[in-house]
C-alpha cells in the first residue's frame, strides 16, 4: 500500500481538478491511498456524487490556502495551516510517502525544503521534469528548471547523480546517458560553471557521462537526462513553451482566415491527433523536487483532471522505486568515486 | 555609396550561394558597391554566366579559406589572408563600410574584435538577431546570442544600450522597450547577474528599460529588445530552433503516414504559406556583431541565396542608419547619466 497525500486546493482551479483525478487512479491502482489536504466542507461537496473506495482515500481538513501568486518566504511563515503545508508535513511525519500540489511553485519547493530538508550529501534540492523526443519510446529528463539559480559545479554534479538515479529507477534505463547543457561556439565554449562540471563529470565513475548537448538537440532522443543551472534550464523551458504557443498561434491564424480554410482545418484533425499526443502537456505534467527527505511532484497549476492525474502517478512511481533511498545510496558511492586514485602518481 | 565587403567562400556552399546573393541585392540598390573576397578563378567563373553593374562589384583575391569546424584562434594565428581576414581587413582600411560573412561564427567573432577593436566604452561586442512575434509588424531583437559568456553586469547594460541603438535606428521604434530575461520564480527572481543589471538599468535614463521578461514571453509582441546574457542566450535560441525543428518532424511524420494523409497534407500547403513565411528563418537571416568599430554581419552557415542577401541588407542598414557612430554617442550619454546625481542628499 502506498499513501500519497494530495494539496486538494492547489492550483488555478483547486478541488474541481484534484477531487475527480484522485478518484481516477484511486480506481486505476488498487495499492493506493490518498489523503486530500483542504477544506473539509468544499471536499465533502465535491466527493458526494462520486461513488468510490472510501477505505483508500481519507479526508484531512486545513484551514488555509497558499495563494498562487503569495511570496514563498510569506507563505512559509505565515500558512502554517495550508492544504500544501499539511500535505508536506504528513510525509514528514510518515504518515504519506509522497506529496502532490497544483499550487504556487516557489512556496511549494520552500516549504518542502523546510519542512522535509534535503538528502545527505545534497546541498539543494532541484526540479525535474520530462519532454519528449524524435523517439516515440524515449523521453528526455532534465533538470534543474528552475529551483536553483547560481550553481555552483558540485551542485551540477548533484543534479547529474539525481537525474541518472531517476533515470534509471523510474525510466528503467539500464545506463542512462548524461548530457550537460552547452553553447556551441569553440573559443569560448562554455561558462565557467559548465566547464568545471564537466571535468568533475568526466571523473564521476557512477555516472554514465555522455558530454556537452546544445539546446536544439534536445529532442532527438540520444540523451536520457540533459544538466543545467536553475536559470539555465528555466529560461529553455519557458523558451519552449513560447515556441510551441507561437506556432500554435499561427497555425490557428492561418486556420481560421475563411470557410476554405477552416473547412480544411478539420480534415487536418484526425491527421494530427497522435502529433498533438505526443506534444500534448498532460502526458508530461508532474516535475519532481528531487534531492529531498520524500517524494514531492509539482503539477502545473492550469493542469486538467488527466494532467493532475498524471502528476499523482508520477509521485507513486517515485514511490515505488525508491528514489530518495537511491538517490541516498548513489550519492554515497560518488563521493567515494571522487576520492583520487591511491595508486597514480600525483603531478 | 555604401561599400559592401562579401567573404565569398563562407558557409557550407560558398560560391553558389554568396554569388547569385550578391547580384540580387546589387540589382535592388543603385547605391550598393560590393567586394567580392575569395578564389579569383572561382568568382570569376561563378560570375561568368551573369549579367551585371561591373562598375559597383569588385573582386579581391584571397589564397585562404577558415574552414567552418576550425578553432577560431587557430584561424587568427594562421589564416591572415583567408576570404574572412581580408574582408574585414577592408573595413578596417576604410575601403569598405561593413562585411558579411557565411563562415565560422567563432573565428568570425574573435578576428572581427582582433582586427576592428570595441567601441570607446563597450568592453565586448555581442550577437543580436530578430526574431518573429505574433504581431505581423513586429520583430524582437534580442542579444547576447553567444558572443560572450560569464558576462558581469556592466556588460549587460552595454548589451541593452546597443539593442537599443539598433532598434530605434534600424528598427525605426521611437523609445525601445528594453527587457531582461530572466526566470519567474518570486523568492529566487533571478540570479546575482540579473539583479544587479536591473538595478543598474532603472537608473539608466537613456534606455527605456521596462523590466524582466520570461522565455515564454519573447514572441508575444511586447519587448523590442531582449537583453540577456550569451550563454542563456545562446542556449534559448538553440532551444527554439530545436522546438520549432522537432514540431516540423512531427506534423511530417503525421502528414507522411498514408496516402489519405499526404493528399491532406498537399491541401493543406496553401494554407501554411503565410505561416510558413512568417517564421522561415531566411527572412530572420542576418546576425549583426554589435559594439565593433565597422559593421559585421554574421549570415547563418547554411544559408540560402535568398537568406544570404537578407543578410547583405542587413549589414547595408546598418551603415546608412550609422549604428556604430550612434552607439559610440548613446555609451557617452550613458556614462554620463549613470553619474550620481548631484542635488539628491546622499543616505
Amino acid at each position: 500500500m502506498i499513501t500519497i497525500a494530495i494539496d486538494a486546493m492547489g492550483g488555478d482551479i483547486g478541488p474541481p481538478v484534484t477531487v475527480p483525478a484522485a478518484l481516477e487512479v484511486l480506481a486505476k491502482y488498487p495499492h493506493l491511498h490518498l489523503i486530500m489536504v483542504g477544506d473539509l466542507a468544499l471536499l465533502q461537496k465535491a466527493l458526494q456524487s462520486h461513488s468510490y473506495d472510501s477505505t483508500r482515500l481519507s479526508l484531512q481538513h486545513a484551514t488555509q490556502q497558499v495563494q498562487m501568486d503569495e511570496l514563498p518566504s510569506q507563505a512559509l511563515r505565515t500558512k502554517k495551516d495550508s492544504s500544501m503545508r499539511v500535505a508536506i508535513n504528513l510525509v514528514k511525519e510518515g504518515k504519506a510517502e509522497a506529496c502532490v500540489s497544483a499550487g504556487n511553485t516557489g512556496a511549494l519547493m520552500v516549504t518542502a525544503r523546510f519542512v522535509l530538508k534535503t538528502l545527505p550529501g545534497i546541498d539543494r534540492p532541484a526540479i525535474i521534469s520530462t519532454f519528449p523526443t524524435k523517439n516515440p519510446n524515449k523521453n528526455v529528463r532534465m533538470l534543474d528548471l528552475g529551483a536553483n539559480v547560481d550553481s555552483s559545479a558540485e551542485h551540477l554534479v548533484q543534479f547529474a547523480v539525481m537525474g541518472s538515479v531517476l533515470a534509471s529507477a523510474v525510466d528503467n534505463i539500464a545506463n542512462p546517458k548524461i548530457f550537460l547543457l552547452n553553447i556551441g561556439e569553440e573559443d569560448i565554449k562554455g561558462n565557467e560553471q559548465v566547464k568545471q562540471t564537466a571535468q568533475l563529470l568526466s571523473h564521476a565513475k557512477s555516472i554514465n557521462y555522455a558530454g556537452y548537448i546544445e539546446g536544439d538537440a534536445i529532442h532527438e532522443g540520444e540523451a536520457d537526462v540533459v544538466v543545467c543551472d536553475g536559470f539555465v534550464g528555466n529560461v529553455a523551458l519557458k523558451t519552449m513553451e513560447g515556441v510551441a504557443t507561437f506556432i500554435r498561434f499561427l497555425m490557428k491564424e492561418a486556420f481560421m482566415r475563411n470557410v476554405g480554410t477552416k473547412l480544411i482545418g478539420l480534415l487536418v484533425k484526425p491527421v494530427l491527433t497522435t502529433f498533438i499526443k505526443r506534444i500534448d502537456p498532460a502526458r508530461y505534467n508532474g516535475a519532481t523536487f528531487i534531492g529531498l527527505q520524500g517524494t514531492v511532484v509539482k503539477s502545473h497549476g492550469g493542469a486538467n483532471t488527466i494532467a493532475f492525474a498524471r502528476a499523482i502517478e508520477e509521485a507513486m512511481i517515485g514511490v515505488e522505486k525508491k528514489v530518495p533511498e537511491r538517490i541516498r545510496h548513489h550519492v554515497e558511492q560518488l563521493l567515494k568515486s571522487s576520492l583520487p586514485p591511491q595508486d597514480e602518481p600525483s603531478l
